[in-house]
């Protein structure tokens, strides 16, 4: 599976109750990635590893169980950079991250260890272990980081272009375009497409291989009525010039996507689907529901391909 | 006042109770700072700050009151690296100084800033904006830095020899000279000599502006009836060729310290320490005691230079 975070994290929850754990990959993008107050944060990476671990707090819906914030309270005190929340808990895994790195360590081998304390079966890789970040440019000109754009500016300002600096240098990390070039099915996540499939896109190699098993790639739409269900993928694909709809998810990934599994809610727009080159799937895709991660996971992996 | 950390922050926490805060300086001794999972540290600094601001727990006696420790249990879970203990709250501190410092601030202009969020008045200043690493070779011949020496082999391991890395590139933070040059009186610290008063003397410039100033130079004796209070002072002295007395320390402080202040236990030792060029003043000094922090700092501003 292709992966952002949230929506990825949800159907890979499924997933591992579908079919056993050990014979998923999922190549995870790290266009979010930041260094913070001289740490490494790979925010998918996380949400993705924290939520198969049931460490998210159900209450919430969002963060860690059991968290607490003393360590950016105290950074607020100081009148440092406490716009993007780190929980004391967190913290935890970007220390060991960070200090990990520093080691020589790759990102693919502490995600490795991570997985592994939370006994976890699947493989988490990150789609590189080399510098790749999603740079945002907004309407008055100045470019951002993802986050600064995302949390920073809480993702409300107009986007007129986007780039993944580094990625062009990137080499897929180990194991990553084998499993690409060897997997039964290949399925993109519901993730958004400009700033977390993409970014998986952008890494050279990734794409071709994914264009050459084009007929083993099922997509989840994750506009739903036109609408993201989290965060402005609707938003982005407008202001990128794509049309922000299941349709525009279909023409933007029918390159290597052969179907696309779209929400009940556009049972209308399967035909439109078809007209672009991709096969459509009507199902429930709303994952907020109980069963209906398990019940996709269990369509995505019946589907005659 | 010249000062390690926990000593000189029961002396500097009676001193501002003495006397106008504000016409105290601290330069203090930054030897014993680390960068660990990517943050700068600065233990003595920190001991000071957080002891004035009245933030160290009263009951344990150590540590910030209200602290918890969540990311490192986290960081344990992974099995990282987590011999040295940082609470949730500390770890604010460091994410905000190295975020600072990757921001191109010096570590005095942060450590004011800390110092002012904290109410307090004086002057807090690093010895040297500049890296300064005191590192400890240990019996077996190999080197530690002092961190791995004092917490991850709790000093139960014999020392041959100590150096400052960094130290003859190290320039004194700005106006730590001045400070040495025009205070009406100078105190050295019931510090550990050989790992946090020396490092403060190896940044050039410091021992000749101190030695010049040698008549309003009092020192506090560390050792105590041949002892340490706390730390390895003693052992390290006697390893390194010193005695472990408060004779041993007026030898070594003797270049530039005209007067030093040993305990009432230690009394009989009065003429030796004479019989060196040194004036010794008794009384009581272990700051333990409810009262001895000002009584002691009364009396170091009492003295005829």
């Amino acid at each position: 599976m292709l992966c952002g975070g949230v929506g990825a994290a949800r159907l890979l929850k499924g997933l591992v109750a579908s079919m056993p754990a050990a014979d998923i990959t999922a190549i995870v993008n790290v266009g979010d990635d930041m260094n913070l107050h001289g740490l490494h944060i790979s925010p998918d990476l996380d949400t993705i590893v924290y939520t198969l671990a049931d460490q998210v707090s159900v209450d919430r819906g969002w963060g860690l169980e059991g968290e607490t914030w003393q360590a950016m309270e105290m950074v607020g005190r100081y009148g440092g950079e406490d716009w993007f929340g780190l929980g004391d808990r967190d913290l935890g895994t970007h220390l060991f991250r960070t200090n990990e790195l520093a080691q020589g360590k790759t990102l693919a081998e502490i995600t490795q260890v991570i997985a592994g304390v939370w006994d976890l079966e699947l493989q988490i890789s990150p789609v590189t272990n080399d510098r790749l970040r999603t740079m945002v440019t907004i309407a008055d000109g100045s470019e951002l980081s993802f986050q600064q754009y995302f949390v920073g500016h809480s993702h409300d300002v107009s986007v007129t272009s986007i780039r993944f600096d580094g990625a062009t240098a990137a080499r897929p990390a180990p194991g990553v375009l084998e499993a690409i070039r060897t997997a039964d099915r290949i399925v993109v996540a519901p993730s958004n497409p400009a700033v977390s499939i993409d970014p998986i896109l952008a890494v050279p190699g990734v794409l071709e291989a994914l264009s050459l098993r084009r007929s083993s790639v099922i997509a989840v739409s994750p506009i739903i009525g036109g609408k993201a269900l989290k965060g402005p993928a609707d938003r982005l694909m407008t202001e990128l010039g794509h049309e922000a709809s299941a349709v525009g998810v279909a023409r933007w990934y029918s390159r290597f996507a052969a179907k696309l599994v779209i929400d009940s809610v556009d049972h209308q727009l399967a035909s439109a689907i078809e007209t672009v080159g991709v096969d459509p799937i009507v199902t429930e895709t709303i994952m907020a529901k109980p069963g209906v991660s398990k019940s996709l996971s269990d369509l995505l992996l019946s589907l005659p391909i």
